[in-house]
């Protein structure tokens, strides 16, 4: 397939302009196409232009309030609450962004508590500029029940993302992004369509019983958490940080039978800040370099992060890489 | 073997009088001895009794600096930073514990982070009295180098524990507390002390490669992370946390090559406790109830944390449970 390059900044407008065709308000569209855009510049393209189609279906769909603006609730403390009021939680973060910022240089540490929030993408934008900024943070959004917990046969998690960011002195910050489930839900779409079966201890069967067929775990079945037990605990306490104690749903609790195309989870989303140079401390970003060179020269080829940033450098040279097929599908909703 | 039941303040008395007579001052003593018996206790035996004999080999061996008391920069803001002085993280929590609790009432979130600090208990133990006063609290400890990273052959990462607290309406606080590797330390040398093979995917030889021989990843091989890749993303950010951002050692740092004898690693700790409702939220304990309740009824038989506290209420009742090699253990040291 011939590969096209688009400047990153045409390829938010375009994306803009499809968000806005769909009655977003400017703001919420520029910031959804911009994180859109980013995935697909960094080559992580389960979260690029790929989505646009399940985002319009869902726009279409009447569910949640997308065009909501989010209501922060200031506080004096380290914590801010937000309201995203069912609309999206990029456009909360992005909201309460200088607030966030003010704080965590002030108190060492703050927190993003985001409440009745759609989420549809990544979550390593959401943590990687703080690592820019020579921050460093922590994020979690629960999603929609997919994952059993172990032994189980009814679904109770959701795939449950977690992301860490931090900046490493000389290198590229250090970043990754990772479902608490032993699969993301795409992979188990993508390996039906190809007929492939999952590796063992991703997946199960209606009553709970393990399979490696990705037809039926999307058909009645569940995923696993990852890492057995212990991969249970983090998603259940991703429910417990970005839901229970944001005063979001649990992945259990969404229900959008109502809304026939709606595909995106109306949750809540945690997040946590930190200043590694607070109160005068020096040389974080250095070890944070020195221990990824360690890991590497211990054997592991590939940190997190190394490929998309690698992605990135090239898109920021040549354009963001896109398929004929995806400029088809856009100009389809332009 | 005969079970013998000894009041907890009772055994609390015996170790503390062993720590003393170590060289230990009252205040360090009487932390570590109800630390100890709290595990005891709760039937948590890896970290209990059992590791009196390293606790005074370690106190013999010169290593770090253990009757040291911690010093607290208290700071203005939500992030509070300490000094164990080569002393011990339950000192150190033990002494931040007012201030912490302070700011977190006040500042909705709050963290510590503990430097030059031995560890050498669970950690459960030190995030779970938060949940008990209605706090949410999540910690994490790096070790000592055992752990490769994937692909990798030498040695990089600690057992790397992280442990999570928080109250449940009705129900005793939802706490967990696991490894990062896949299984620890402790569970090897049990292993290879009764000639079992390990489950595949625990541990690699000296040269990298995948083994199940117990005796093999104790003599210059080692543990792999729990999970895979993602397991090592969160064994590396433990590091990060734990020593980087606190000001720590990492734990390829720790060398105890002068010290025969010495076993605990002297690195850092990093704790998290945010308080559920800051700014007049509610129902936060009931809701993480309903959510442990869902996940039971889904088939998750166990939750983390159910047999220590069923395991508790009956030490409560009749005394904690020891065997007579413990109690000639522990006589030999009084």
């Amino acid at each position: 397939m011939t590969e096209i390059r688009l400047p990153f900044s045409e390829l938010v407008e375009r994306l803009s302009a499809i968000f806005v065709k769909q009655g977003l308000p400017g703001r919420v569209a520029s910031v959804l196409a911009t994180n859109c855009a980013t995935c697909q510049r960094d080559g992580a393209l389960s979260h690029g232009v790929f989505r646009i189609p399940a985002y319009v279906s869902t726009l279409q769909s009447g569910w949640g309030s997308p065009a909501a603006l989010p209501e922060i609730d200031p506080g004096e403390g380290a914590l801010i609450r937000v309201d995203a009021h069912g609309g999206f939680a990029q456009v909360a973060l992005e909201e309460a962004m200088p607030l966030l910022r003010e704080r965590v240089r002030t108190q060492g540490v703050a927190a993003l508590a985001i409440r009745n929030s759609q989420h549809f993408s990544a979550i390593w934008p959401d943590v990687e500029p703080f690592a820019e900024e020579g921050l460093m943070a922590l994020s979690v959004v629960n999603s929609m029940a997919v994952v059993v917990p172990p032994g189980g046969k009814t679904p109770v998690f959701g795939t449950n993302p977690m992301a860490f960011a931090c900046p490493r002195e000389g290198q590229a910050p250090y970043v990754w992004d990772q479902a608490s489930s032993a699969l993301a839900h795409g992979d188990v779409q993508i390996a039906a369509r190809e007929g492939r079966a999952l590796e063992p201890g991703c997946g199960v069967d209606a009553e709970g019983q393990p399979t490696t067929d990705p037809e039926v775990v999307l058909n009645g079945g569940a995923l696993l958490p990852f890492g057995g037990y212990k991969g249970a605990s983090i998603a259940m306490t991703i429910e417990i940080l970005a839901a229970a104690f944001t005063g979001g749903a649990f992945s259990t609790e969404v229900d959008w039978s109502d809304h026939p195309g709606a595909k995106i989870p109306l949750t809540g989303q945690f997040l946590l800040v930190a200043d590694p140079a607070y109160g005068g401390a020096t040389g974080f970003g250095a070890r944070v370099a020195a221990l990824s060179d360690t890991v590497r020269a211990a054997g592991q080829e590939r940190l997190p992060g190394d490929r998309r940033h690698r992605v990135r450098a090239e898109a920021l040279e040549k354009g963001v890489a896109l398929t004929q097929a995806d400029l088809d599908m856009l100009a389809e909703y332009l």
